[in-house]
């Protein structure tokens, strides 16, 4: 996610989801308020409630926010090949996100309070029912083109979520390299689960 | 992790980390108080501060305690062979934590704070690395008796406490079998990257 792309600022509901996201980097969920989004909007907390009458409204729409920024960035992997497209998916779900440390650690905070809010966590499982659906489309592309394996592309979408998400937590929690580790991880158990019976 | 291990009841550094446990359980971390523990010990706030100056210090001794209970079940794990050896580690890190969801909702909480507290990152590191530790041992084992392929040790320890995070994680993000398909999923990538040479 590019922090300033080139787009009109004229929509106030873009403008706003850009002074959250900012606000998050800087202050963390934990610490975040209205009033400090609307420090970064320019304007006053009013200004923020006329378009949201609650943060926990303004976040879930942030989370929206974030999932169609994602979806736009897939529309941009325009390979058909199976086994390439699902390595784009895989660089877009974990190697693009090395230099997200910041947001990586404002949705883990919101994450952790899916079992609370929920707001947040019909956004996450929609979130997490949409990558799994691109997943699971290439993984039946391929089996269909005969390039992968007879597998359960449920279970395989799943697994690799397992895997981002292991990967996004251990970058928020740990020192260390955690999304390079699952990049690779997610190859070994490509080659191993779709690609067995290549040569 | 049991509720109420028969242990003795005059250790009050034990009985703490149980009302702790039982406070965490009930009331998650946000919402957590040195009164609500206090609560559950059945004694006044000035009885837990005489022995934890801070709610962070009690919280950072019970991820302490936590981390001894894991030690002590892992002791448990008698068998010797490296390959069974691996199994009953995995399901000692996956599928017993199907009954405790309360349990890892309060640390995924936790975790997400890492980032802002010191004693936490430190903690769930320390964890991180006793855990890895245990896997590389079993992993170069089986690697010495003929069994593994010759891997990296450090590198799948890494990717299977990736798999065993991203469960944690869903488990309380999301609906569904996070659990059981990470279980799964490590299953076919020790199959496909420790066993492949095998029959």
């Amino acid at each position: 996610m590019a922090d300033s792309p080139d787009r009109s600022d004229s929509d106030p509901d873009e403008e706003i989801m850009r002074a959250t996201y900012r606000a998050l980097r800087e202050h963390g969920y934990a610490d975040l308020t209205v009033k400090r989004i609307a420090d970064e909007y320019g304007k006053s907390t009013a200004a923020i409630h006329y378009h949201y009458d609650t943060k926990d409204n303004l976040l879930a729409a942030f989370l929206d926010y974030v999932l169609g920024r994602f979806k736009d960035s897939v529309h941009e992997v325009e390979t058909t090949d199976p086994e390439q497209r699902l390595e784009l998916l895989l660089d877009q779900l974990l190697v693009e996100l090395e230099d997200h440390r910041d947001l990586l650690i404002a949705m883990l905070e919101m994450r952790s309070q899916a079992p609370y809010k929920e707001t947040f966590s019909e956004r996450f499982q929609q979130n997490d029912e949409y990558v799994r659906y691109l997943l699971e489309t290439v993984i039946a592309q391929g089996i269909e083109a005969g390039a992968f394996a007879e597998v359960d592309p449920d279970h395989v979408a799943r697994a690799l979520m397992t895997i981002v998400d292991g990967a996004r937590t251990r970058e928020v929690v740990l020192e260390g390299d955690a999304l390079a580790t699952a990049r690779q991880t997610a190859d070994e158990y490509v080659t191993a689960v779709l690609l067995e019976d290549e040569p």
